[in-house]
């Protein structure tokens, strides 16, 4: 971490943390580690012009989005985060401004989040904007949820409305973390994934990981206002938006059905409404709507800023 | 995680390890935290144009470079590296040759350090090749060794020849993780940081974060084949270049004159020779050779290829 350009003015900003025992600005980071608890670890890199349009989005959008990705990837292994890292290339002929915005971004989710930034390497390049961050965190008493435990029978649920999050939700979403703590100290999640390359793909993840199917019915997916939007404009169905765009950060999540009884019954979770959206099957993925079942092709994620 | 591309590649390259329960290919990776050791956390940016020239250097040796910087900024502080994730902007005109050639270099020095690859984010763009990697470790019963605690009367070593590193060992250097781990269970060891900025540079990062300063020894310190190339070209001596030259990524050590009497009797890391090249004083930075002794300014990292 050595080329730290703005350790000093990190270290200012960034708010104390008991189990932060050095941190930021020796070459590692050192944090406590109390608990037998497993580490969770995730990293994702965004990247100018492929991720996010910088004149569009805005250099805080970015930093708050490249924080929340990552602590997507944490929610949807119902892990508790406990600091991060961040290295950024930042193009030269940018000013401090851009550096400084990308930081407060990366901070107000941080701190939302209770999550410090300890450490980091700060550059500057011929290149775009390239940021990337890394999450550490813990796994609760109830383990980490993998995508491999879905079983025949289990219901699939998704924490939120889908599709057209090209509009501004990929840059404004809340990551699920806290209902996904909420969630699994409920009732045992047996499989779960945040929805980054589209529902269908992304449940098709947990499907190959657990070796079982599932059929998704047609109406009972939630379609997000941005996906009847973009509709009009794309001369692609809502449903289909909500099937297949990039980017949701919903989670999948997929439960027996008795939890999920319970779950509707008493509403653990504040703040979201839980869909149930299909059943797992020996095998296969398929949409089920009034013209009977048809197979649903896994589409894998498009690259639709690129 | 959701767009690693190489996942399942990567996963059948992965030698497995006792304390990686899941990963690669989750959203996030587990780790097996057994010991109630504090967990160390470093990250570093490699950048394309700035940090290394692709063409020369290919990107086996790419890859070798941003895992060893990573594992020289444990070294530093004496941790055990445990695991490291991986994110990538490949540039999109680029094969997967390159990919494959850059995880073979990361793996190649991974694996020598014991140090699995647990996780990543694999993208492309219209960038240059951009690589983050994040290392994490795991502290020793003796402590990890932060910057902070040079003591004047302390003495400052250096674990080899410095300068001119730009010639190629910047690219082909073997972190001196096994030696700080050495040197650490032998005699404890006050402060250290890697050589990174150039050593007059990164001797100060060591100064201000102790509060105090030091004297070296122009005939002490050890000076690379490479410095007395490089001052053929560049009209400056070798000695600038071994006091200025970034990316030298050898240790400076600092320890109590009676553990280093020690260290110089008994001799307990192999394979490498420790120069003693100064002291700690009440403050300031200073050189001294036969003309006495003058201020030596801590002039920063500049970037050389940039």
């Amino acid at each position: 971490m050595a080329e730290f350009a703005f350790i000093e003015w990190l270290r200012a900003r960034t708010p104390t943390h008991q189990r932060v025992l050095i941190g930021p600005g020796d070459d590692t980071a050192v944090v406590a580690w109390p608990t037998p608890a497993p580490m969770l670890i995730t990293t994702d890199m965004l990247l100018e012009g492929s991720c996010f349009l910088l004149a569009e989005a805005g250099p805080r959008r970015v930093g708050r989005k490249a924080m929340s990705v990552n602590l997507s990837d944490m929610a949807a292994m119902a892990g508790v985060p406990v600091a991060a890292v961040v290295s950024v290339g930042l193009p030269r002929s940018a000013g401090r401004e851009l550096a400084e915005e990308l930081y407060l971004g990366l901070r107000e989710v941080g701190d939302a989040f209770q999550t410090p930034i300890v450490g980091g390497d700060t550059n500057s390049w011929d290149g775009p904007l390239s940021i990337s961050v890394t999450l550490i965190g813990e796994a609760t008493p109830q383990g980490a949820v993998p995508r491999s435990g879905a079983k025949v029978g289990d219901w699939v649920m998704v924490t939120g409305a889908l599709g057209g999050s090209i509009l501004g939700h990929h840059l404004d979403f809340v990551p699920r973390v806290r209902e996904a703590l909420q969630l699994h100290a409920f009732a045992p999640i047996h499989a779960m994934i945040d929805i980054s390359d589209g529902l269908a793909a992304d449940l098709n993840h947990i499907l190959v990981a657990s070796g079982c199917g599932a059929v998704l019915t047609a109406s009972r997916i939630p379609i997000a206002d941005a996906a009847r939007q973009l509709s009009q404009q794309s001369g692609k169905s809502p449903l289909q938006h909500a099937l297949r765009d990039g980017d949701d950060i919903e989670l999948i999540v997929v439960v027996a059905p008795e939890s999920f009884a319970r779950l509707l019954a008493e509403q653990p979770v504040s703040g979201i409404v839980m869909y149930h959206i299909g059943e797992c099957v020996a095998s296969g993925l398929w949409l089920e709507d009034d013209q009977g079942r048809q197979p649903l092709p896994p589409a894998g994620y498009v690259h639709w800023l690129g």
